[in-house]
This record gives C-alpha cells, structure tokens and sequence, in this order.
C-alpha cells in the first residue's frame, strides 16, 4: 500500500489560485488485538505494520524478548492485526498512569511518579562515544532518507544508528508510530538496542524518553525541541539528549559524558 | 507557573562546545477526575487547565453545553483537575474506537466507521466567507502569538478567529492540548464556534478534524500539512481545509466554496 495519495488541490500565491495534484501522508486507524482481546486502535501510515504493533507492545512492556511472540498476523487492508503472545498477558495500561495515591512528599512528583509506576530503570552508561560530528551526521542521514516527509510535509522519521551510520529507518504520520517501528523491526530481526542511538525528526517528549528507557537506548539525537520533562527523565534515567541538531549545530542537554569534545 | 523552564545546555557550533541556558518548554501530567472517577492524564503545559479540561471533556462528548457543568476546580501544582458534571457521565470511550464488528461491505470502511462511530454530523454550510488574504493574514497573526514557540520551538498554537483576527490564542506542548484549549475557552466564556474559524500551527489529522466537526466549525487553516483521512472527513463532514499557509502562499483541500476568489 502507498505511503500517500494524490490529490486535487487549488494552489493559492498572492491571492490567485490554479488547480493542480498534491501528494498527502496516507493516514488510517489500525486496531491491534493480542490473545484476541483488542487493545488499541493506533492512526498510523499503513506500512510496516508487523513492526508498528511489535514495537508498540515492546515499548508498552507486552512483549520483552522474541520468544514471548507466539504469531502475527496482519490484515493490511481492513486495517487489523492480531498478535498471539506466548503466556497471557496483563490488561494494555496507560502509558503515563500516575499512582495518584502515593502522590504526596517527593521532592519532584511529576517526574518520580511517572517512573515508579512504570518501574523504568536508567540505562547503563556502556561504552557509547560520539563525536560532534557524529551527531550532525546522523541528523543529515535522518533528513536524506525522510522521502514521505519531503513530498508530503506530514510524516516523522525515526531511526536507530549507530556512530557510524543509521541501521533502520521508518517514516510515519504518527510521531510515536515512526519510533515504534523501530524496536518493532529489532524484535523481529534479533538486533539489541542497547548501545545504538535513537534518530529522530521530531520532539522529544516524556513519552519518547520512556520507550527509550524500556528499549535501553542511552542517546536520542533529534532535529526538533525537547521538553521539560524529557530532560528530567533523561537526567534520571542515564539518557543523553541532542536536540536541534541543523547543520554543524546542536543543542547537548543531558549526559554530556558520551560526546567526546575536541580538545 | 511559568510555561517554560531555563536549563544549563552545552552548545555545538562546528564541533566546538560553550556552556549556555536554554529555554526549554514545560510538559507535565495533569490527572482528570470526572464525578470523582479518573478519566484520563493529560500530558501538557501546565497552563489555561480550566479551558484544557473543558475542552476536552466538550471534545469527548462528555459536556455538551455549559449547563452540563457543575464544577471544575484546579489544582496546577499537583496536576490535578476535578470536574463535576450536571448529570452523570458515561466511561470515557476510545476516541477513534471503531465499531469493527461492522466493519464489512462499505466502501470505505475506514472513514464511514469512524464517523458512524461517534455520531459526527457534517457542519451546515453558512455563510463564512474568506478571502485568500484573510486565510494569510489568520496564519500571520497566529505565527505572531507564538511567543513560546519562539523561545522553546517545542510548543504547538490553535486559535479560534473570525475572517476578521484571532478571538482566543493559546500553546502547548500537546497539539492536540492546543486545540483543546480553545473549545475550553468558548465554553467558559459562552461563545459560540459555529461561523469560527480554527487556525492551527501543527497538522490536520483525523483526531483534529473528529474535533472540529464536534464543534461546529467550518474551516481549519494551518501552516502545516493535512493527512489523506482528515482530508476524506473534511469533504465528508463540510469543513474547508487550508494548509501550509505560509507566506502568501497556501494549499486549499476541501470545500473552495467559502473562499472569495479574486475575479
């Protein structure tokens, strides 16, 4: 299935119209089931399904190793796939559930809650080195493979590098969707994520920062933004954040000790 | 609370480091309680969460009318809203839960099991009428307001305008929160949003367009890209969609007809 479509548009410049084909990012709800149950439905690109549904349900900790995967199926046309684990599995939970409770006398709530209840642990600090070159590289090699985005402007990339050079790379209207392919191809084909480096277009979020702490990625490299929150968790959780990275420049906010500095 | 918080960051230029402070954008939980039940945790910046609660809750289908609300209170340091409703409230449903079990012999199931789904009725056509200088200017103004955007570059906008300018602006992490905001506002404040114009910094997906068709509002302009399934609704449901608006330039997707062509 193609990744976009075409379709009729009036162009408008300085107030003057003229009628032409556009292409726009294909956008479609896929409703994922495991053991038969249905858990959610995800509005995504409809390419890569078997690695969307695996990489969701790692990063929602359904899944933790290849053998807990029984089978996939994927109806792509219907927009269905069903997923059969290997031992049954608990109810899909909210990704950033607080225990409310508990809530009250910590120093910083927001972030210690999210992270209790979800029971992330940091990420080792490993042997990972970037140069600042490096990060900059990674970023261009991100903006050369981004194909749907140049002809739609609607769609994320996400890869998974390394210093050297990206390893897989999907592209996705859905921010969370294009990061989720990626574990979900590693699941498949046996490849660790530890030690790799998570590529991104777009902002880095809580929400990102927990999967790459559920994959046990240390670096995420991002053209775009981080927030507040992001960067408490990165701090926490042994994370190192590159942002904004453009050109020759960048933005090094957490765990600076994984860039080697030219001296 | 500030929207933003200043973080020490070590930035690159050309490989070489200097330590410096960086404005990042604030992102936090916020927990919402409906007749003392949690609903749901809002991931966004801590800020206008009266008009965030509303409308989301107004979004849902959980309020409809400002009489549907008996209370709301505030708690922005713990992150947490009560709200309490005239009438009880059914279980927050799956925003774009399809009705899979019907899911055979339409044409396009996609679109049509969506909508089905949550009752979405197309908006009458009215009479808003635009000229392509009104949508640049709408966009021009929505750019100027985005004081967090410019000092963080993690923040989306969404305003409610008339052809005129901007009713109500606000910014948020969450694009989705953005847009929520202003329904909250409205609600509030006893406006109306038939005749309104939404106009958006981030892109036009389903979910907006699911938003905007609950509302009663006729036309979305963004300086971003639509998706191709919030381009089917849009025909379907009569809202006129104007994206990439930059410059004096602009895209015109669905329902030209509330657009004063030059002659």
């Amino acid at each position: 299935m193609s990744l976009s479509e075409l379709v009729k548009i009036k162009k408008y410049n300085e107030g003057r119209p003229y009628t032409c084909e556009d292409e726009v990012v294909r956008e479609s709800p896929v409703t994922l089931f495991v053991n038969d149950r249905e858990l959610a439905t995800l509005v995504c690109t409809p390419d890569s399904l078997q690695e969307l549904a695996l990489g969701f349900l790692f990063g929602e900790g359904i899944l933790s190793a290849p053998q807990d995967l029984k089978d996939i199926k994927v109806n792509i046309n219907d927009g269905l796939i069903w997923v059969d684990t290997a031992s049954p599995t608990p109810a899909g939970q909210n990704f950033l559930k607080r225990h409310i409770t508990t809530c009250c006398g910590k120093g910083r709530p927001t972030f210690y809650f999210i992270n209790d209840a979800r029971g992330l642990k940091p990420v080792p600090p490993g042997d990972l080195r970037l140069t600042p070159d490096n990060i900059t590289s990674l970023a261009a090699m991100l903006e050369d493979s981004a194909r749907l985005f140049r002809s739609t402007g609607g769609a994320h990339g996400a890869a998974l590098a390394s210093p050297e050079g990206i390893i897989t790379f999907y592209e996705d209207v859905g921010r969370h969707n294009a990061v989720d392919k990626v574990p979900g191809f590693c699941f498949l084909n046996n490849i660790p994520l530890s030690g790799k480096i998570l590529v991104l277009s777009g902002r880095i979020s809580a929400e990102i920062l927990i999967k790459a702490a559920r994959l046990g990625v240390p670096m995420i490299v991002s053209r775009s933004a981080p927030t507040s929150l992001a960067l408490q968790m990165a701090d926490e959780l042994g994370i190192t954040v590159a942002g904004f990275v453009r050109g020759r420049r960048f933005n090094l906010y957490t765990h600076p000790e994984r860039i080697k500095d030219i001296n």
